[in-house]
């Protein structure tokens, strides 16, 4: 059975998008090291410390499908219909565009629960990854999400979008992490215990 | 010379108190173990982990005053004159209570560089603690913070004060930290870069 994950950088602040500089900041880490990690785009190609370069090699192994927003959609473009990650995409939205001919970008009018539904078929057993913080409350609010993976980045933003919102049903549990440490980045493997 | 410190446990939401139940999830750390660690008041007193005592035990002895907000004073019934930790306290306050008894929680109407000053020159060359988050963040926008310990609780919670707002300048960075694996919790100490 595929897992749903949330995976984001995210300051300490709990900042995961900042409006000029959060790129430079949050995904800094993706380009500290030696080893090349290429993704299906040349323009996404990491250089990573051999530790960072495992953890993001065996999420691109692991993930077989990613859900998201609409808004993170539209930023990047759509992916020009096809996500570096090389997996399907589904994108949540009320909204869906005409005559889109991607078939690995995907939109999914039904809602957070049909759009993972859809991508754990999609995914073949391999993850589902949850990619927009509007959707990863969705799935927290609908108890549907397994783990979050935050890889914490050191530094402090004061303002952007925060990963984590107001909530439904609080508290929700988490156990302790699993904890690997990276260069300009501690990354926090956490399960979901409150369903 | 004494090093400024905030730390504070928080849920990886970044909430500090809640309203409800922020007491229970985000202390729940302090008595999930064996290990009876005696403060100066029966009514505080833990019972950790060895892990965690041994953590609990060297911030102890390694604090020498404490700066804490009005609020947070007058939460704690100003500590009956007496904090926990057996460390003199400064109080950050435009208004001071008059006849106010007790020596070793004295109010400080100078603002946060001035308190801080004051407690440096308290504790002897031991660390100055920072208990609030509204002190924490003038510490940073004023560059006199040295070192932030996150007690990291495995719990969203949702709603409550958030230990990091809005700040003056930003990004502020912070080094890769120090991290030790907790039961129930995990500590991230960071030093501060930014200055």
């Amino acid at each position: 059975m595929s897992k749903v994950i949330a995976n984001m950088s995210m300051s300490l602040d709990g900042v995961v998008s900042h409006p000029e500089s959060g790129v430079e900041h949050l995904f800094g880490w993706y380009f500290r090291g030696d080893v090349l990690v290429e993704t299906g785009h040349d323009d996404f190609d990491f250089k990573l410390t051999e530790t960072d370069a495992d953890l993001v090699r065996d999420a691109m192994t692991s993930i077989g499908a990613i859900v998201y927003g609409r808004r993170t959609c539209d930023e990047a473009n759509g992916w020009n219909g096809s996500h570096p990650m090389g997996c399907p995409v589904f994108v949540v939205t009320h909204n869906p565009p005409r005559d889109w001919p991607h078939e690995d970008v995907r939109f999914v009018t039904e809602g957070v629960p049909s759009a993972i539904e859809r991508a754990k078929a999609a995914a073949g057993g391999r993850q589902v990854a949850v990619g927009s913080p509007d959707i990863v409350r969705q799935c927290l609010d609908a108890g549907l999400l397994d783990e979050i993976r935050i890889d914490l980045v050191p530094v402090l933003l004061g303002q952007g979008t925060r990963f984590f919102g107001e909530i439904a049903r609080s508290p929700i549990h988490l156990g302790d992490p699993e904890i690997i440490p990276g260069a300009g980045v501690t990354h926090l493997h956490y399960e979901v215990k409150t369903r």
